[in-house]
């Protein structure tokens, strides 16, 4: 609760204790974080007017982030980041009225500090504002709480990029899909919400300032920024899984070259000791292997093995597979 | 057949025992099971005064989703998921008139029990609103029937996941395959039925009261989240495919190492071996292997051998091959 | 030529013994089929009273399908399946005027007997109905074609799936691509339609009866299942090569495993093997191969082979390569 | 110059020897080929007032296609086919005024052969009909010159399609990519201009005739064509590639199929004749390889060694590796 | 600050120094490079009467191109490529107002020499017009920058293309992986900028001449011919992917194929020389390898081997493996 002059939080325990709604120039901002307690939220759906319908999108959370304009009270659905889960976001309801801004989270822990400290700033401009400007700081918080993890991924894909070239490392792609998978999820967060500040900033009438109006389409910019961030970073993460199967790919050749040069060049020659390891016997015919006898026979093979390697050598350098092995 | 008071279920045999339409309050649902009989849906259909061209899209069970307005009552087509093949879907056709829904299924067993069940509560509010209640209801009934599918398969994926990361098997590409169809399968039956919904709110004029229209809105929004979900999961479903790939060809990376390594440790031993297995024959000739009689060797030879080892591994490690093999 | 009451066909072989047009309740059509005569069709054309210009693009046979208003015609090009070329269609052009429909096939031989077996009934509301119902009627036959196709390639895809995921056949990447190739054809014969059959629906004013128009939706409604068809046999199609991929590198790699195994564990006994069996002479010194006389050489030699084949069996057990190849 | 009773070609050196324009039932074309004289460009738009910025793009040959209306001219840009080189294309920009075209060809030598052969045929329609109609017909000339390209590409591709499938050609993907380019180029040149030429119909009011307006729309209908043809050519060169790249990938699996099945079957057998030939002395210890001295010891090898082979092919069979090899 | 007479630069070192606005025919326009100095950039802003939004994000340099008009002057975020660095870009902030243009630039060094130079020409139409020309100048030099990077990127990839075909190197993958990235840097650059030059002429009414106007839709399609020019060497860089990875697998196609030729041929012979160096003693049995004492054992045992090289050369052969090795 705040107006220009005051401020006040505290801790409401029973619903009924909540303070009226209407005075003029005063704020009143009730945060619910956790859901479990059903009865609660009705009354607090009561108490403020609530549609019912509305009340059922708060405690179903798997709501996609929307706009629901009712008779006295805009209803918006947000989807917030984690502290500890990049995978997943934590739905953030937020009822608009005359008067009054009443948040329900699913966890408690949440992105909305730089808000309450402005609100306990008593020179901030927000304390002179309604709750639609109130509404837009939170909703301006929460966009602004996926910069620095789009930050992370950044640096994350940036640090893949540069020790990839050096060290191609077999868990890259897991890591990439991993790092895709929190893309995903930053992208469903916030591109249905664009089209609800939109319809947000262009069906709200007299409901909301003009001074607001001004900033929420700064918060709509903030959307379109984090949606290109996104794509950007997909498409980079994508490129980058091309390069480490290229990489991969490469780097087999490369052994495969290693083996078969290493192969092709002994198993002649193998062979060729093979032969005269053979025990036919001399002695009883002389077609029997008469080379084992001849003076100059083992130099000779030695000098056709050297042969046999140049041989092998010259034919590997025409392929052109005598270069530098890359790593 | 209900109204605010009363709730009667029957199984109607002839055509011709219908209950009359068009007490006020009272709202007839007929629901088919089976489209075998093609008499009786003839029948069934000038009892409600249906037209021709949408019976006969009845029994032609391959439509699209579709609305289609008619003088007196609305013609809808969705797609009902099966009990047991999550690859096909069946077509459910809808008509709503006043007073009456008629609904068309092509096998028995349905997703409708939950409606059944309210209907049958009387103090249910669906029994004191129309038959455009009751057609909304039937549409949200069948719609939530693809939510424990979107599960079952977010499930699967998540397994593959996470159990595909310690141990990759081959299976994989074609489990996927299998869940992409299946997601494809809801895509089809949704995607086309969204805009259904739409043109329900926006054309049907009076012909609905504005409660059902502000329900209907919602069912607008769970075929976005639908359709979200099942763009995400295969997105998912891709990304999983690519790390499965990158898997196995590091894999068959691994074992082209160690067989590499082996390989091109022992052959030039073996070639160095045979070399000294043949049987030239020193007594015809000193340049015939004196090697075989010199004092050391032997243990000359033995350590040439160890020296090609320690040069090979020192290759090997620097070519960066003697990593930790991973699995 | 037809009305009510009666129902006469006849080959017209000069063009001048045309019946003439604009009797009230009675519709000619004269369908052409081959496209060698062009002063044949130029006379028609004059007959009819067809622009030049539509004339020009019935003979050049490569048109988009598309709709053409005329002053008092119009000119409506289809695409129509060929019976034995999955590959090509032929062009169909329409001409609708008042009492009459004018057809030009590019080949002898098509799909309209159901529309000709129709008009032989009398009894068939198309003989009560004008020109405009009959060009409905040829439209929707030609639709019709396209169904019985790509059932034939679902069916060879679901063919493909569960032959493939038994045993996979390398000449499935080409079937896939013929596959894929058809349904290209028929995309790009019916995706242009769909605009023209809109267009027909729109832009026809009093041209046509409301009870054709009825029935033109439904031909529209044709086209967007043909579509979504082809489009979900295609990601099927390509789903399945995606599959194929990955089995075939499954299988390399179980080949791959299977001949390192085997090379890994015999090249160091091979190895082994010929290290004992050189010719170093134990008589000129006693470093030369002295186990060669030890008492219990060949049993130890063989122990530690046998110790080499377990180490490496213990080995491959680690890496995971024992487990039964799969198929 | 050209009217319904007269026409003359001749070529103008000084830009002064121009013939007026304007005078009724006259066109004047003057088409300069090479944009080097930046001088005589000046002069040449001077004379028929032409824009400066407009002029500017003339010589600055990278515009894209586009439509400029200008206050008593049009300029239009158009993409060239080139005679000989299929991977780029010339800029033709259009100045069409009242009673003038005026054309700009990057290189001599163009595809407008065909309009000029209509002109100087007296009684060709062209001759009576004003500058509209020439531009009209230069810019489905312009189009026209395509086809032929298009049609060499399906060629090239059924081509490979055909010979691939009997016989890979490591060429393939290289060949592909140079005709993917070239499809890109013809896209290139198209696509915005199909956007020109409807706004060319559309914004042109009464400075052109219905008549020309009517040909318009068929050169409208045939940037469609090219373009659909260009997107059909390029999804069979992506399919192409992808059936390319399984049949190497299948080629490969065979090639390490007959490797492996020979060197598994080879491997134990040579490891197998190594051991007895193990120079162990039998007469220093009854241990040391009594095999050597067993009466049936060699037969008994050679069926030992039979049987390893048996076994091996029982086991490559089992795997199914034992089919006919594919080519 | 110029007027048609008159042309002052300035180093402006205290803010309060800058000369009044608002003399007509004279123009202001300053220039900040670097945005460290927070206060200055206050100063500035509250000389020009510019608004506090528009400030913030002039120093929250992350912003997507946009325009947003004010009350008295019109808001321009551009993207600027920097002169050493291809894969960034920094935000340059155009005011416009009447009488003047304050641009900020984040870093020091930018494009817009070739206006300053302009400027300075007295003679040159720049200095007739107002503040709206001098914005569309800058505007205009900061796309012209992007050319010379595209025609950079187009050379590499042209090389990288024809040196690919001749000799495929590892490296290329990380080459088009950075060519794409400055590719995806200059989209992101252009793309919402095409927008923001839309909105500046269809939105700014009087407060843009018509020359100005003129001269802006030459500004968009200098957009689109970026764009236009981006999209083709993305795709290229994308087929040069494919093709790159295509070679390598050939060329391990090759390499496989050396090595099971060199080794299928070797791997008998070597087995066969291998079974006739066993040491079985002739001596104790008749059965223990006779062969070795027949007289003609070894030539037989050498036509043997080369009936085995002839039978598997001409199964090669017969496997299509023995043409010329390509490269």
């Amino acid at each position: 609760m705040y107006s220009e002059e005051a401020h006040e939080e505290f801790r409401v325990e029973p619903v009924t204790a909540l303070p009226a709604v209407g005075e003029p120039g005063t704020v009143v901002w009730v945060d619910v974080q956790g859901l479990g307690d059903a009865k609660k939220i009705l009354a607090l759906g009561e108490h403020f007017g609530i549609h019912r319908l509305a009340l059922e999108d708060v405690v179903n959370t798997h709501q996609r982030p929307k706009l629901e304009p009712y008779e006295d009270h805009y209803f918006l659905v947000m989807r917030m980041p984690l502290d500890d889960d990049a995978l997943h976001t934590e739905q953030l309801s937020i009822f608009l009225g005359r008067g009054f801004v009443l948040t329900f989270q699913e966890f408690p822990g949440d992105c909305l500090e730089p808000v309450r400290k402005r609100l306990r700033d008593a020179k901030n401009r927000i304390r002179r504002e309604g709750s639609d400007y109130l509404a837009y700081s939170i909703m301006d918080a929460v966009l602004d709480a996926f910069f620095p993890r789009l930050d992370e991924i950044s640096d994350a894909l940036d640090a893949l990029e540069s020790e990839h070239f050096t060290h191609p490392d077999p868990a890259t792609p897991q890591r990439l899909h991993t790092l895709r998978r929190e893309l995903l999820t930053i992208r469903r967060a916030v591109s249905p919400f664009r089209e609800a500040v939109n319809a947000f900033i262009r069906d709200t009438g007299d409901d909301i300032s003009d001074y607001t109006r001004l900033h929420l389409r700064d918060c709509h910019d903030h959307t379109y920024q984090i949606l290109d961030l996104v794509d950007t970073q997909r498409e980079i993460a994508t490129g980058l899984l091309d390069v480490h199967l290229s990489l991969v790919s490469n780097r087999m050749n490369e052994i495969m070259k290693v083996l078969t040069i290493i192969a092709t060049l002994f198993i002649p020659l193998t062979f060729l000791a093979g032969v005269y390891g053979m025990n036919f016997d001399p002695d009883t015919s002389p077609w029997n292997m008469p080379e084992l006898r001849l003076y100059f026979g083992y130099p000779v093979i030695v000098i056709i093995m050297l042969g046999v390697i140049a041989a092998e050598l010259f034919a590997f350098w025409r392929l052109g597979w005598l270069g530098k092995p890359r790593q």
